[in-house]
Protein backbone atom coordinates (compact mmCIF):
# COMPACT_ATOMS: atom_id res chain seq x y z
CA UNK A 1 0.00 0.00 0.00
CA UNK A 2 0.90 3.35 -1.18
CA UNK A 3 -0.02 6.79 0.30
CA UNK A 4 -0.70 9.17 -2.62
CA UNK A 5 1.19 12.43 -3.08
CA UNK A 6 -0.61 15.57 -3.76
CA UNK A 7 0.79 18.54 -5.47
CA UNK A 8 -0.80 21.79 -6.12
CA UNK A 9 0.55 23.85 -8.49
CA UNK A 10 -1.00 27.55 -8.34
CA UNK A 11 -1.76 29.44 -11.40
CA UNK A 12 -0.07 32.56 -11.26
CA UNK A 13 1.89 32.38 -8.03
CA UNK A 14 5.50 30.91 -7.88
CA UNK A 15 4.74 27.94 -5.15
CA UNK A 16 4.76 24.24 -5.58
CA UNK A 17 2.78 22.52 -2.92
CA UNK A 18 2.34 19.02 -1.81
CA UNK A 19 1.18 17.11 0.71
CA UNK A 20 1.86 13.09 1.95
CA UNK A 21 0.55 10.84 4.28
CA UNK A 22 3.09 8.14 6.24
CA UNK A 23 2.33 4.98 7.83
CA UNK A 24 4.76 5.41 10.35
CA UNK A 25 5.11 7.95 13.31
CA UNK A 26 6.09 11.63 12.86
CA UNK A 27 9.24 11.03 15.20
CA UNK A 28 10.47 8.32 12.39
CA UNK A 29 9.47 10.59 9.36
CA UNK A 30 11.28 13.62 10.92
CA UNK A 31 14.19 11.45 11.78
CA UNK A 32 14.34 10.39 8.04
CA UNK A 33 14.99 13.35 7.61
CA UNK A 34 17.44 14.42 9.90
CA UNK A 35 20.12 11.55 10.19
CA UNK A 36 22.64 12.09 7.50
CA UNK A 37 22.93 7.85 6.97
CA UNK A 38 19.08 7.65 6.73
CA UNK A 39 19.00 10.85 3.93
CA UNK A 40 21.35 9.07 1.83
CA UNK A 41 19.24 6.16 1.48
CA UNK A 42 15.89 8.04 -0.12
CA UNK A 43 16.88 11.54 -0.86
CA UNK A 44 17.06 11.52 -4.91
CA UNK A 45 14.81 9.79 -7.98
CA UNK A 46 15.12 5.56 -8.01
CA UNK A 47 18.19 4.14 -9.33
CA UNK A 48 20.28 7.37 -8.70
CA UNK A 49 22.91 7.19 -5.89
CA UNK A 50 22.84 10.08 -3.40
CA UNK A 51 26.37 11.11 -1.99
CA UNK A 52 25.98 13.64 1.04
CA UNK A 53 29.11 16.18 1.39
CA UNK A 54 27.42 17.18 4.70
CA UNK A 55 24.03 17.11 5.83
CA UNK A 56 23.38 19.58 9.35
CA UNK A 57 19.49 19.57 9.91
CA UNK A 58 19.50 22.27 12.27
CA UNK A 59 18.46 25.71 12.39
CA UNK A 60 21.72 27.62 11.35
CA UNK A 61 23.24 24.39 9.35
CA UNK A 62 24.11 23.73 6.09
CA UNK A 63 23.66 20.86 3.45
CA UNK A 64 25.27 19.76 -0.12
CA UNK A 65 24.51 16.60 -1.73
CA UNK A 66 24.66 14.82 -4.98
CA UNK A 67 22.24 12.27 -7.16
CA UNK A 68 24.58 10.65 -9.93
CA UNK A 69 24.19 7.82 -12.26
CA UNK A 70 25.58 6.45 -15.63
CA UNK A 71 24.47 9.53 -17.30
CA UNK A 72 25.76 12.34 -14.87
CA UNK A 73 25.56 13.92 -11.78
CA UNK A 74 23.38 16.80 -10.15
CA UNK A 75 24.26 18.55 -6.79
CA UNK A 76 22.06 20.23 -4.23
CA UNK A 77 22.50 22.84 -1.81
CA UNK A 78 21.06 25.12 1.07
CA UNK A 79 21.07 26.31 4.19
CA UNK A 80 18.13 25.17 7.29
CA UNK A 81 17.00 28.59 8.43
CA UNK A 82 14.61 26.50 10.91
CA UNK A 83 14.40 23.16 11.93
CA UNK A 84 12.17 22.47 14.84
CA UNK A 85 12.09 18.38 15.98
CA UNK A 86 9.13 16.61 14.88
CA UNK A 87 7.66 19.59 13.70
CA UNK A 88 8.64 22.09 11.49
CA UNK A 89 11.51 22.80 9.10
CA UNK A 90 12.52 25.42 6.69
CA UNK A 91 15.34 25.45 4.23
CA UNK A 92 16.81 27.08 0.97
CA UNK A 93 17.30 24.77 -1.81
CA UNK A 94 19.63 25.63 -5.01
CA UNK A 95 20.32 22.93 -7.72
CA UNK A 96 24.31 24.05 -9.01
CA UNK A 97 23.15 23.70 -12.42
CA UNK A 98 20.74 26.74 -11.77
CA UNK A 99 23.04 28.98 -9.89
CA UNK A 100 21.23 31.75 -7.82
CA UNK A 101 17.97 30.53 -8.72
CA UNK A 102 17.07 29.77 -4.45
CA UNK A 103 13.76 28.56 -3.28
CA UNK A 104 12.60 28.71 0.13
CA UNK A 105 11.10 25.64 1.42
CA UNK A 106 8.88 25.10 3.71
CA UNK A 107 8.27 21.89 5.63
CA UNK A 108 5.71 20.68 8.47
CA UNK A 109 5.32 17.14 9.88
CA UNK A 110 2.25 16.48 11.47
CA UNK A 111 1.35 13.59 13.95
CA UNK A 112 -1.84 11.75 12.19
CA UNK A 113 -2.33 9.69 15.57
CA UNK A 114 -2.50 5.97 15.38
CA UNK A 115 1.32 5.78 14.37
CA UNK A 116 0.82 7.86 11.15
CA UNK A 117 1.99 10.94 10.27
CA UNK A 118 1.79 13.57 7.68
CA UNK A 119 4.36 15.59 5.91
CA UNK A 120 3.56 19.32 3.82
CA UNK A 121 5.78 21.50 1.60
CA UNK A 122 5.27 24.74 0.25
CA UNK A 123 8.42 25.65 -1.75
CA UNK A 124 8.65 29.05 -3.06
CA UNK A 125 10.24 30.26 -6.32
CA UNK A 126 12.09 33.50 -6.95
CA UNK A 127 10.11 33.98 -10.32
CA UNK A 128 6.89 31.86 -12.28
CA UNK A 129 9.70 30.70 -14.43
CA UNK A 130 11.57 29.39 -12.29
CA UNK A 131 8.84 27.30 -10.36
CA UNK A 132 7.08 26.54 -13.87
CA UNK A 133 10.94 25.22 -14.90
CA UNK A 134 10.97 22.98 -11.60
CA UNK A 135 7.59 21.91 -12.05
CA UNK A 136 8.34 20.52 -15.48
CA UNK A 137 11.18 18.68 -14.51
CA UNK A 138 10.25 15.73 -12.95
CA UNK A 139 10.09 16.87 -10.15
CA UNK A 140 6.62 15.36 -8.64
CA UNK A 141 7.61 11.83 -10.18
CA UNK A 142 11.38 12.67 -8.30
CA UNK A 143 9.29 13.39 -5.17
CA UNK A 144 6.85 10.47 -5.25
CA UNK A 145 10.34 7.78 -5.55
CA UNK A 146 11.45 9.62 -2.58
CA UNK A 147 8.45 9.15 -0.66
CA UNK A 148 8.00 5.50 -1.50
CA UNK A 149 11.92 4.81 -0.37
CA UNK A 150 11.01 6.36 2.90
CA UNK A 151 8.45 4.11 3.29
CA UNK A 152 10.78 1.59 2.53
CA UNK A 153 13.33 2.15 4.75
CA UNK A 154 11.22 3.15 7.83
CA UNK A 155 9.47 -1.02 6.64
CA UNK A 156 13.12 -2.36 6.98
CA UNK A 157 13.98 -0.42 10.40
CA UNK A 158 10.76 -1.56 11.72
CA UNK A 159 10.88 -4.99 10.53
CA UNK B 1 21.60 65.36 -2.63
CA UNK B 2 20.03 61.65 -1.70
CA UNK B 3 19.39 59.38 -4.12
CA UNK B 4 15.65 57.94 -4.66
CA UNK B 5 14.73 54.37 -3.44
CA UNK B 6 12.46 52.85 -6.61
CA UNK B 7 10.21 50.11 -4.78
CA UNK B 8 8.19 47.78 -7.03
CA UNK B 9 5.25 46.25 -4.92
CA UNK B 10 3.64 43.75 -8.10
CA UNK B 11 -0.22 43.06 -7.72
CA UNK B 12 -0.91 39.36 -7.23
CA UNK B 13 2.57 38.39 -7.16
CA UNK B 14 4.62 37.95 -3.35
CA UNK B 15 7.65 40.00 -4.17
CA UNK B 16 8.81 43.22 -2.80
CA UNK B 17 11.60 45.01 -5.28
CA UNK B 18 13.92 47.53 -5.02
CA UNK B 19 16.69 49.45 -6.72
CA UNK B 20 19.07 52.38 -4.83
CA UNK B 21 22.03 53.69 -5.88
CA UNK B 22 25.17 54.93 -4.15
CA UNK B 23 27.80 57.78 -4.78
CA UNK B 24 30.60 55.59 -3.31
CA UNK B 25 32.20 52.64 -5.20
CA UNK B 26 30.74 49.44 -5.12
CA UNK B 27 33.29 47.46 -2.70
CA UNK B 28 32.57 50.76 -0.15
CA UNK B 29 28.63 49.90 0.10
CA UNK B 30 29.16 46.01 -0.06
CA UNK B 31 30.89 46.56 3.17
CA UNK B 32 28.90 48.39 4.77
CA UNK B 33 26.57 45.33 4.35
CA UNK B 34 29.23 42.62 5.50
CA UNK B 35 31.22 44.29 8.97
CA UNK B 36 29.25 43.92 11.45
CA UNK B 37 30.80 47.22 12.93
CA UNK B 38 29.45 49.36 9.92
CA UNK B 39 26.37 47.29 9.96
CA UNK B 40 25.35 48.19 13.75
CA UNK B 41 25.76 52.42 12.26
CA UNK B 42 22.83 51.97 9.89
CA UNK B 43 20.63 48.94 9.72
CA UNK B 44 17.40 50.50 10.77
CA UNK B 45 15.08 53.18 11.37
CA UNK B 46 16.59 56.43 12.11
CA UNK B 47 16.01 56.99 16.08
CA UNK B 48 16.44 53.09 16.55
CA UNK B 49 19.11 51.70 18.46
CA UNK B 50 20.70 48.87 16.48
CA UNK B 51 22.52 45.58 18.63
CA UNK B 52 23.96 43.03 16.64
CA UNK B 53 23.96 39.29 18.32
CA UNK B 54 25.79 38.35 15.58
CA UNK B 55 26.11 38.88 11.46
CA UNK B 56 28.30 36.37 10.31
CA UNK B 57 27.98 37.85 6.00
CA UNK B 58 29.43 34.76 4.44
CA UNK B 59 27.64 31.44 2.27
CA UNK B 60 26.73 29.25 5.43
CA UNK B 61 26.66 32.27 7.96
CA UNK B 62 23.47 33.68 10.26
CA UNK B 63 22.48 36.68 11.61
CA UNK B 64 20.63 37.94 14.35
CA UNK B 65 19.62 41.97 15.58
CA UNK B 66 17.44 44.39 17.72
CA UNK B 67 16.31 47.39 16.57
CA UNK B 68 15.35 49.50 19.99
CA UNK B 69 13.72 52.20 21.31
CA UNK B 70 11.71 53.50 24.49
CA UNK B 71 8.18 51.75 22.64
CA UNK B 72 9.84 48.75 22.24
CA UNK B 73 12.41 45.83 20.63
CA UNK B 74 12.23 44.23 17.44
CA UNK B 75 14.83 41.59 16.41
CA UNK B 76 15.27 40.06 13.06
CA UNK B 77 17.02 37.15 11.94
CA UNK B 78 18.03 34.79 8.95
CA UNK B 79 20.45 33.08 7.42
CA UNK B 80 23.07 34.05 4.61
CA UNK B 81 22.77 31.29 1.38
CA UNK B 82 25.19 32.94 -0.85
CA UNK B 83 27.23 35.97 -0.20
CA UNK B 84 29.37 37.01 -3.34
CA UNK B 85 32.22 39.66 -2.76
CA UNK B 86 31.36 43.17 -3.83
CA UNK B 87 28.62 41.13 -6.23
CA UNK B 88 25.77 39.14 -4.93
CA UNK B 89 23.55 37.59 -1.67
CA UNK B 90 20.92 35.77 -0.98
CA UNK B 91 19.19 35.63 2.44
CA UNK B 92 16.72 34.92 4.44
CA UNK B 93 14.60 37.60 6.56
CA UNK B 94 12.14 36.25 9.55
CA UNK B 95 10.67 39.07 12.25
CA UNK B 96 10.32 36.99 15.16
CA UNK B 97 6.83 38.54 16.19
CA UNK B 98 6.32 36.89 12.96
CA UNK B 99 7.34 33.60 12.98
CA UNK B 100 8.10 30.71 10.62
CA UNK B 101 6.84 33.74 8.06
CA UNK B 102 10.22 33.98 6.55
CA UNK B 103 10.96 35.80 2.99
CA UNK B 104 13.98 34.93 0.92
CA UNK B 105 16.25 37.82 -0.47
CA UNK B 106 18.19 38.67 -3.17
CA UNK B 107 20.97 41.44 -3.07
CA UNK B 108 22.67 42.33 -6.34
CA UNK B 109 25.81 44.70 -5.97
CA UNK B 110 26.70 46.56 -9.32
CA UNK B 111 29.88 48.76 -10.00
CA UNK B 112 28.24 51.99 -11.80
CA UNK B 113 31.71 53.21 -12.55
CA UNK B 114 33.03 56.66 -11.44
CA UNK B 115 33.15 55.78 -8.14
CA UNK B 116 29.45 55.43 -8.03
CA UNK B 117 27.44 51.71 -7.52
CA UNK B 118 23.27 50.26 -7.56
CA UNK B 119 21.91 48.02 -4.88
CA UNK B 120 18.75 46.00 -6.31
CA UNK B 121 16.59 43.67 -4.16
CA UNK B 122 14.02 41.14 -4.87
CA UNK B 123 12.35 39.74 -1.59
CA UNK B 124 10.23 36.72 -1.93
CA UNK B 125 7.44 36.45 0.44
CA UNK B 126 5.68 32.85 1.16
CA UNK B 127 2.20 33.90 0.64
CA UNK B 128 0.73 37.12 -0.51
CA UNK B 129 -0.50 38.79 2.83
CA UNK B 130 2.83 38.35 4.02
CA UNK B 131 3.86 40.73 1.55
CA UNK B 132 1.22 43.12 1.89
CA UNK B 133 1.55 43.11 5.36
CA UNK B 134 5.51 43.63 5.04
CA UNK B 135 4.98 46.62 2.65
CA UNK B 136 2.30 48.69 4.14
CA UNK B 137 4.44 47.95 7.67
CA UNK B 138 7.02 51.43 6.92
CA UNK B 139 9.35 49.13 4.98
CA UNK B 140 9.90 51.48 2.37
CA UNK B 141 10.50 54.27 4.93
CA UNK B 142 13.07 51.96 6.92
CA UNK B 143 14.62 51.60 3.89
CA UNK B 144 14.94 55.20 2.75
CA UNK B 145 16.40 55.76 6.32
CA UNK B 146 18.65 53.13 5.68
CA UNK B 147 20.59 53.73 2.73
CA UNK B 148 20.81 57.63 3.19
CA UNK B 149 22.48 56.36 6.97
CA UNK B 150 24.76 54.51 4.62
CA UNK B 151 25.98 57.29 2.77
CA UNK B 152 26.47 59.39 5.60
CA UNK B 153 28.67 56.60 7.49
CA UNK B 154 30.68 56.28 3.52
CA UNK B 155 30.65 59.92 3.88
CA UNK B 156 32.36 60.20 7.16
CA UNK B 157 34.48 57.17 6.02
CA UNK B 158 36.03 59.15 3.49
CA UNK B 159 35.87 62.91 4.71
Amino acid sequence: MTNPLHVDVPEGLPYLDYAREFDFPVAEVFRAHQDPALVTQWLGPRGMRTDIDHYDFRSGGTYRYTNSDDNGSYTFSGVFHTVRENEFAIQTFEFDQYQDVVSIEFMTFEDLGDGRSKLSGHSVYPNLEARDGMASSGWKEGMIDCYERIDELLSKATA
